[in-house]
């Protein structure tokens, strides 16, 4: 099966490719990744195809989204390997370009969202969403799909995809996939693999808060600041330090206080280090189940 | 003629529209106006018939590339003449849409271009450039263009647009025209109507100006600091206030400094208001003749 998927590294190439097969009346639905893929992407893959015929999946490890003092250079690589899964799913072309073909020499031009990118991650990782948006936009110029999809894992990456391509009207569909987890409620994420056995055991406490909280709001709690402790205990004393564990509006990502009640919906949301990984998780309460 | 003008208020409507004519097999031409026509504004239209079979133009006067202190408000709107005008040279749809449905209520999303945008107007204009960057960026998504067209005069927009066309990697050509002049010489602008009679006279200082360069550049001056002044002299004693005065290169538009020799081509760049009215033009020496 795998002999079927196109490998593509070239802009032009990719562009003529995707627009080959609009001519032949093909819907295109693209999955952007940084690669290292577990089954929380081959599931945004499957989804994709329930929008559209030709499934593009690229795999570039994003430079503009990482700080001098992240882990680009550590990010997990596997294209081969990512490749053949993909091909399983039956993707029909897999784009892995240089960095240089998306970022060649002179280019300088950015796309910015502002308040949904501002809170959670983009007080730890200020240069985060731009980097995302930016090759977000350039991809989906590329491509031209109908339907992208991204992973909730990354809930506050899906508000700012959504964002930006609402604000600046670009002629596609972003579907937001529900986050696929381990048995044991790690949700799946290309870092996990840096898990030591003991901090991978740590690691539970995400999930374990997630699924503390849910429980009490689904017992009536609405208090923002006791929903936010079922978490943040879980977490605080499992990790080696916290970026912030929030309760805010799963529209705006704006925080709600303690004091204020939360609503019919609530997003909670982790972000710490577990050894030298950062971990991510969330949920929003009254969405489900 | 005017009859076979669309004229669309909608955004979804322009895309729908747009796509409709793609499905006909007609390509899209796009040419972007603040409205106030000039014959200048025609001549893009006459260019982009060169390069599709259907043509968009629109009138918007986008709010976000005026600061506060500039003329958003007393800016010359002339909506159902330029439409007639847009008639008599084949323009088959008009999109004239609310500030409202361009930036709507909550929209945070912006496009900035570094490098290019930083010197000349970006100087005087520190808005400008994010500005025009996102409203075409928003404009070109909902039309969709194969070519869209702009006109020297705004030479540096112009090289934004290129720039940010090329790094963002959107499937549109970008195509300059040049500069329409009145018969005497001023380069033709929508604000050339807020001259007096006697302002007017003074507004032709600038053509005047490159006029002399250009004269002298052809006899073989290559000096950067001797072209410039010769401009700076015409402009600076007619005007009451000057922005800018500068020999660029063409491309990078950074300034070639005094004792710098010229190359092939070098760009002259004039801002300066005459009366409360801000003037731009430009000439690119060794382009023509």
């Amino acid at each position: 099966m795998s002999t079927r998927v196109k490998i593509v590294t070239g802009a032009e190439e990719l562009r003529h490719l995707c627009n080959e097969a609009r001519k032949r009346g093909e819907s295109v639905g693209f999955v952007p990744t940084m690669g290292a893929l577990h089954a929380g992407h081959l599931a945004l893959v499957t989804e994709a195809k329930k929008h559209a015929t030709f499934i593009v999946a690229s795999i570039f490890i994003n430079p503009t989204q990482f700080a001098p003092n992240e882990d680009f250079a550590a990010y997990p690589r596997d294209v081969e390997n990512d490749i053949a899964k993909l091909a399983t799913v039956g993707v029909n072309a897999v784009f892995t370009p240089e960095a240089s073909t998306i970022y060649p020499p002179g280019e300088e031009t950015r796309v910015r969202v502002g308040r949904t990118a501002a809170p959670l991650c983009g007080i730890s990782r200020p240069h985060f969403f731009e980097g995302v948006a930016t090759v977000v936009t350039k991809l989906f110029n590329l491509v031209g799909p109908c339907t992208a999809v991204f992973g909730k894992k990354d809930y506050q990456q899906l508000a700012v995809i959504r964002r930006m391509a609402a604000d600046l009207m670009m002629p596609v569909t972003v579907v937001g996939h529900p986050i696929v987890r381990e048995s044991d409620g790690l949700a799946m994420s290309s870092r996990n693999r840096y898990l030591s056995a003991a901090d991978r055991e740590r690691a539970l406490s995400l999930s374990r808060g997630l699924a503390k909280a849910s429980r009490a709001f689904k017992e009536g709690e609405r208090r923002s600041e006791t929903l936010r402790s079922l978490v943040d205990d879980e977490v605080r004393v499992a990790s080696d330090s916290v970026d912030y564990v929030e309760i805010a509006d799963p529209e705006t990502l704006v925080a709600i206080q303690a004091g204020q009640p939360v609503g019919e919906r609530a997003l909670v949301a982790i972000a710490c280090r577990i050894g030298a990984t950062r971990l991510i998780d969330n949920e929003v309460l009254g969405e489900n189940g």
